[in-house]
């Protein structure tokens, strides 16, 4: 499809579409997960086959991308995120009087969504950024994943279906295949787009912001673009349960072939006989991994690539490496390093994408605090400790605060909950911008901004700033939050 | 100062500040409007000595500058800005239990403010951007307007004095005087700065957000650049009112000598004789208007030259010319144009700052819409309109919404309130991100990201985010909003 037509009538859309309530985008949004669960196990299935992931897999995160949807059409039905805020007028103020504000929030416009590899279904065609887009009232022009066109095919029609259905126009959500790089640059480009939302690698994710800051007018950009997520043992933890956290983390390193944004990369500890257990036992675990296929070919090389950079780097050693039992398989790998080579050596603080990780190993708390210094931003730090570290902890957690979007407790940072609470994002390079999450209900403002109505009178304002509150959201009146009527 | 020590402190400073409670910052806030208001008439009159405006000006932006700063006081005081947010644990959760999350907003890092020319006071050095990042508890380099050194070296030096004794770090604020571009390039570009905010002109914000897209790291920079600010006068609005708004208008377009972000500077309406009314009222009204000094002789220059450039303009005529009373006033200007000219000519649809403003004289309803349709993102649009304009206005507004952060109806655009509902913001190029407010309460908000604990245990977790409530602030549990406790 041409790139100029697509965009406009996605901008027209968008326009119609804020003629309708929110009661119809939650109808849609409902309307678009039961259109996905109506497409039956053959969208497992070729999910699954393009993907190289189980069938099992599938129906976790068909049930999250549905989940995702209604969450969204609750949340737009009750119609707090519109932060509807009224100052009533005073116009016996001194020296001037007060007007009458009222405000809300409102579509940016049309929004281009690049999808992730790694989750063909929640993060890419109806992932969380196609669902906070249209949620927010923003028309999606969806980017189909080379990696699963079948799979983002029989999506996109679902979506279709549901737009027909519930009366909305149909370029409120467009499903696009690119022919190359030229096109998606145009596309980025196009005036009429109003905001980017990416999921994948730091290489693709930089190339669309780059593209994204040559337009003249800025846009929002949110790419999400991966993560080593560091984990801190401390002495106690390490002392007291090294068996179970070493069984956990094998199985969190290696959990879908390590294909997660989250996946733990860097464990960090003091060095001494208890690390040298915990290496000992984590090694055992993983060699008792088998391998499987990769998402993609591509994928594959490019962790075959960064594991043999990562191990032909100074001081790096291999301490469980599985052999491949096939083609594309991504093969588990554990390898160690002292804090200092981690310190001296920048392709050592940068992902590997795919099942490996990497024990640093330092000589005391000032030893860790330095290699914490290096890293960059993440989307989630993780602390693996007992009471007895809560000195440690208590020292680390600013730091983490500053590096990270999400910081776990006694837990692996894979998984991801979609819940309020949730932060997916963190500073860059995690993400192009740390104000905002991308999971979750709060991922919903990145497409919304506000507009105020001065002294407007109540049969022109929207529904949601009249005086009476219709839908009994809460709204900000005169500083304090109520339900009640002006 | 040199540039990399004064960043390096600032981030000193803010992790420092972390450590501080919100009370403590909120009584920080109040110490620098004690400060500033302890500056006395010394501060009046070096600001008006500085900006060529009227002492009384001053009375009044000093209060508001003080003002804001003791809003911010209280909001951080009451908590809610940090939108406390808690998802409590599902252990018997299937097919896997629901973990413990709990999130805050942060401060983002450093700030750098560039104020305006125009409110030495409300928008500069201790203005809207300052106080909002210090009450995000984000350190503050300043760098000094030019228009006004002396102004802005008393104001730093009342929140130096208030920093000392409400015992902060020195570097949480830091006033700088830029010897070149080159400097400014460096400050923007340094890795340790996090956010820019910035009042002023269009090409000045656009060469800020440019040094900050060639930084590795992409920050926020808030750039607000000015407007046009259209202005609609309805048909039954123009026979019914004309004497009333061609005053009011008058006086708006003149206020300040003009040099207002939101000075109203297109006045549309359809042709006929209740616009030529209207027109010659207006005229008669600022030719009785005397001029004054400009803020300085390089903005009176881009007045001169600006106005020269649209009145040369295919089409446009000069209706009220005041000649110059001296040297470096801004002398009011009324235009006029027809809308297919004013369609054609791009420079007619940019700013002219000063006390100038264009009627644009349309053939009817459609011709009025195709003139909208060239306009770019403004700070406000105002429609002038009475009850039987009703449906005119219904077809307005959504063009009105895409268009401008603000909507005043019946009023003039000028006047920025400082309240919860007001957006000082818009689509580009009024700002370089309409997804936020300069202007407010929510101007906090530009300065702040989100930060989730994962099964943190309580003694671990900010005091917000505890079970019991410390502060009595809205938190968001379990997608209920309550003062509760867990």
């Amino acid at each position: 499809m041409h790139i100029d037509p697509m965009v406009r009538s996605a901008a027209a859309a968008t326009s119609q579409v804020k003629r309708k309530s929110n009661q119809e985008r939650a109808d849609l949004l409902r309307e678009i997960a039961n259109e996905i669960e109506g497409l039956g196990d053959e969208l497992l299935e070729t999910a699954s086959a393009e993907s190289n992931l189980p069938l099992v897999r599938f129906q976790g995160e068909r049930a999250r991308t549905c989940r995702q949807l209604r969450m969204f059409a609750a949340t737009i039905e009750e119609g707090s995120y519109e932060e509807p805020t009224i100052d009533t007028a005073q116009a016996e103020r001194k020296p001037l009087p007060k007007p009458d504000l009222r405000s809300l929030l409102i579509p940016v416009g049309p929004i281009v969504v690049f999808g992730a590899s790694n989750f063909p279904l929640a993060y890419s065609t109806a992932g969380g950024d196609t669902a906070s887009a249209l949620a927010a009232g923003c028309a999606v022009i969806c980017k189909a994943h080379p990696a699963h066109p079948r799979t983002s095919e029989m999506v996109a029609g679902a979506i279709q279906r549901a737009l027909k259905k519930c009366n909305f126009p149909p370029a409120f959500f467009s499903h696009w295949v690119a022919r190359d790089f030229d096109e998606v640059k145009a596309l980025v480009q196009h005036p009429l787009v109003k905001g980017v939302g990416f999921t994948g690698s730091l290489s693709g994710g930089m190339a669309i912001h780059k593209y994204a800051q040559e337009r003249q007018e800025p846009i929002p950009v949110f790419a999400e673009m991966g993560s080593v997520n560091p984990v801190i043992l401390l002495p106690n933890a390490l002392v007291d349960k090294a068996g179970h956290w070493a069984e956990t983390y094998a199985s969190a390193i290696t959990m879908g072939v390590g294909q997660f944004c989250t996946n733990p990369g860097l464990l960090f500890a003091i060095e001494g006989e208890a690390l040298q257990h915990f290496v000992s036992l984590l090694s055992a675990h993983l060699l008792n991994i088998r391998d499987y296929k990769m998402l993609h070919p591509g994928i594959h090389d490019n962790f075959v690539k960064r594991k043999e950079m990562v191990l032909g780097t100074k001081g790096v050693k291999a301490m469980a490496v599985v052999s491949a039992s096939g083609e594309h398989t991504g093969t588990p790998v554990l390898a160690l390093v002292d804090a200092e080579d981690f310190r001296n050596h920048a392709t050592l603080h940068e992902e590997v994408f795919g099942p490996f990780s990497m024990v640093v190993a330092c000589k005391d708390r000032d030893d860790l605090m330095s290699c914490l210094d290096v890293l960059q931003g993440q989307l989630t730090s993780t602390l693996i400790a007992t009471p007895e570290d809560d000195e440690d902890v208590k020292s680390l957690l600013p730091i983490l605060n500053e590096k990270a979007g999400r910081i776990i407790y006694n837990g692996v940072p894979t998984g991801v909950e979609v819940c309020d609470a949730m932060v997916h994002g963190g500073p860059f390079p995690a993400t192009t911008d740390a104000r905002f999450t991308a999971v979750g209900n709060k991922a919903i403002r990145r497409w919304l901004r506000p507009v105020a109505f001065q002294n407007c009178p109540q049969n022109l304002l929207p529904a949601i700033l009249q005086d009476k509150n219709p839908t009994a959201a809460w709204r900000n009146i005169n500083g304090q939050l109520t339900k009640a009527d002006v």
